[in-house]
């Protein structure tokens, strides 16, 4: 299978949704629905929100009833974006080549924009009917998951940078996947291995991030560490998935392209 | 009944509550658990949770199951105290004579522990296992609802203000008292009319508040005009309730101890 191209197909039909989920801009107050806007498009690769489905296809499913919580994923990681971005955090001006939401819009709009995106998460998640993921999505994205990498981001690198990459990318990797076999209703041992994939994966994603930047991992124990962790990692996520047999190529794929980036 | 004995043996069962569901402050990272639980506690009334209670009762509930819903509101309320206050907002050094969040712990730990007050309250409605109070309590908090009134408040109070009273209080006592019917599974006529009270009560709190303050509908408008609007609505809020006889007591109490405040 060519996996560049099962990304970009994917992204497609994901962009549609969440432009059909996302309020209008012409819809009152208008400024917030289009810094919304503004906010999730045009967007990464959605990458995030791809790994759901293919955690969803591994178990089995194949119709579309993954859709909000593939969404609801990628609004979450743009409300993070937007108030990772603030002043008083990364005080960041551009993000993809455009200016940062406060920086376009203000910070008092730049907060609510997170606050909204946030909120339209669950009510996006929710259209899915499964209290269940509900459950496991706001705790891994709370104070003991991606939030709480967040404020140890704040208290200091140098001491948590294995707290810090695993809460902050590899946990929303990890509840990524694992939503898709939820969404399946899968065994609890297939969602348990989603997830182990997921936040392997994520944290190889996170290691080669900060190779590309000289930051993080790499700026604390050098470059070639990073990479071995990374290659290991890359490998042990792969070892997860052994159980789904031929069903998982697409997260073995997705698993690969990420290695090798 | 004694409405104030009343409001009092709620609150405690509501913080007692809200202490179980909120993290720990010995739980890492310490910080921003104990900056959650700064700003949730003392708290005041707790009457927002209070409606969802009484209108819980109204349908007929008798038993705890309305607990995490109740809590869930109070926590929304708490997270949009949180963001509200901060300096690209309305810049409050000081709430209920102690130090707003930010003044306490700094910008970006406020900025997170309203994301996380958000998070953890769908965490915590998630726990009543009813997927649609977790529709409609996003729907009402979202861009279209709550958020929408703060983002018209910065846009100018003069022109909107009633729309800013709708959206920024009266929809939180709108879902409030709903939410409880929701959680008994009354019909869809009792839960509209909890639904039409809660509004017109809201807007009633928000009046008097304004008069309180000189701010706001009576700036604008004149203490008169806005003593008159508060007297007609919590009027209308109370006929709103006649289909529920005498199970709506305590509701009818409410009502009155907000319209004598």
């Amino acid at each position: 299978m060519d996996i560049k191209k099962y990304i970009l197909g994917k992204k497609k039909i994901i962009d549609k949704a969440l432009d059909r989920y996302l309020p209008a801009g012409s819809l009152k107050p208008q400024i917030i629905h289009r810094a919304m806007r503004y906010s999730v498009f045009p967007g990464g690769k959605r990458i995030r929100p791809v790994f759901t489905i293919a955690g969803f296809q591994a178990c089995g499913g194949k119709d579309d009833s993954v859709m909000p919580v593939a969404c609801g994923i990628e609004l979450v990681h743009s409300y993070t974006l937007v108030h990772d971005d603030m002043p008083c955090m990364d005080d960041d001006d551009y993000r993809r080549g455009k200016k940062t939401c406060h920086k376009k819009f203000g910070e008092d709009i730049a907060l609510l924009v997170g606050d909204g995106l946030l909120t339209l998460a669950f009510q996006v998640i929710a259209e899915s009917r499964n209290i269940d993921v509900i459950k496991e999505i706001s705790k891994a994205i709370g104070t003991r998951g991606i939030i709480g990498g967040q404020v140890a981001d704040i208290l200091g690198k140098d001491k948590n940078i294995e707290y810090i990459n695993l809460k902050k990318t590899a946990v929303l990797f990890e509840i990524a996947v694992k939503s898709g076999g939820i969404i399946k209703g899968a065994s609890k041992r297939e969602i348990n291995a989603l997830g182990d994939f997921g936040r392997d994966i994520g944290f190889t994603f996170q290691l080669l991030d900060d190779l590309k930047d000289k930051d993080g991992y790499v700026k604390l124990f050098g470059a070639g560490r990073a990479k071995e962790k990374a290659e290991f990692l890359a490998k042990r996520a792969k070892r997860h998935l052994k159980i789904f047999g031929k069903k998982a190529e697409t997260l073995l794929n997705l698993a690969d392209l990420i290695a090798a980036s």
